[in-house]
């Protein structure tokens, strides 16, 4: 059975990535990353919530504590605050956390490797979006690239993205549609256990559900 | 003053990476990863001594515990024996980490982007080496381009590769040229007080001394 290592932080664009991958047919290995963010333990919580659903044999959460030591985000950052006033086009906020998506990617290629995996599935998403640098088409064809040079050569990766061209709006839809539980999604940017519905990543989310004529499912203070 | 991040395992190419940095004017940023490898003690001694030796202020060691997770290579499974029959051409050694130099590159480039950094210097040898997939010029500039487009607008990152085409006694005779310490660089990959002297790395390593007619400061067994 061909397989594929999934990204899964614990939010709803990583579950559907995932589930999207297991419609696909793939063996799933199931990454989350603990890198500190302040959000953590309710992602991991929703990490396990999904894997349990999906009933993956194969999950792997991983210790990327240095995140911190490296700081310059509002995710990993406890001096510097999550911004709750909405989006400003054109210009990358203060919770991009630089080069995570690098980061990630290279770990997702070390274990595809390894397991002979032939594709990482991420739920990046370049329209409705923060703006993070590390989430376009763009990049993630040289990320492919760079990985596919950098890797035996029986080695050959896919990084697939079915989001990126998807609106939150669709995201919330297809969820519904392949069964998401999307009550075990946890978008939040702050450490609370309510969501906050004013920082960017809430914002994205609740115009989602409210485009697709539905209701969000978890709980907002 | 420009700043480099420079990529040091306590090896001696990394080593002599990093001296060409400071050659080159640089402010360094000495970064090492303690990911689980079996030589790890003597290689974070060896880091230290060269970062006190050049008077380095700004010097990271960051844990990679996972690598022993993911595994798949003799450097970091206590299951996979070092291989000392030499090296064989055109056979990727059971040595290779997947995907090293991938992670290594993407954290440094997280750490560059955030310091402001230009440029991240790294040892990979690619004419004298063991035939690491992620060691070649073709991989780097695949990696470079990834860096730069999946990082900010205005965040520049060039990849310093002042080994990549050197032989390993060219190495040895730019060290001494440039005073780097020789006796404070590991190279072996076994775990003991000595150097062993037949894994493919010592082997690498004494092949240099010997055609550059001179002596390696270390001790073998």
């Amino acid at each position: 059975m061909k397989k594929a290592v999934c990204i899964v932080s614990g939010g709803m664009d990583s579950a559907l990535a995932m589930y999207k991958a297991k419609q696909e047919g793939y063996e799933i290995i199931a990454l989350h990353f603990d890198y500190g963010q302040k959000t953590e333990k309710k992602e991991k919580e929703c990490f396990y919530k999904l894997v349990q659903n999906l009933n993956i044999e194969n999950s792997l959460v991983i210790d990327l504590a240095f995140f911190a030591k490296i700081g310059g985000s509002a995710l990993t950052d406890n001096s510097l605050n999550v911004p709750i006033d909405g989006i400003q086009e054109g210009v990358v906020p203060i919770t991009y956390v630089p080069f995570r998506n690098g980061i990630f990617l290279s770990i997702a290629a070390s274990l595809a490797e390894k397991e002979g995996a032939e594709a990482i599935y991420i739920g990046v998403v370049e329209e409705d979006s923060s703006g993070y640098p590390d989430c376009t088409q763009k990049y993630i064809q040289k990320q492919e690239e760079a990985i596919n040079e950098g890797t035996k050569k029986e080695t050959n990766i896919t990084i697939k993205t079915p989001l990126i061209n998807l609106k939150k709006e669709d995201i919330v839809k297809e969820s519904k549609k392949l069964g998401v539980p999307l009550e075990f999604t946890w978008s939040c940017y702050k450490n609370q256990d309510r969501a906050c519905g004013v920082c960017d990543s809430c914002r994205l989310r609740l115009k989602g559900f409210e485009k697709a004529g539905l209701k969000d499912p978890i709980e907002y203070i």
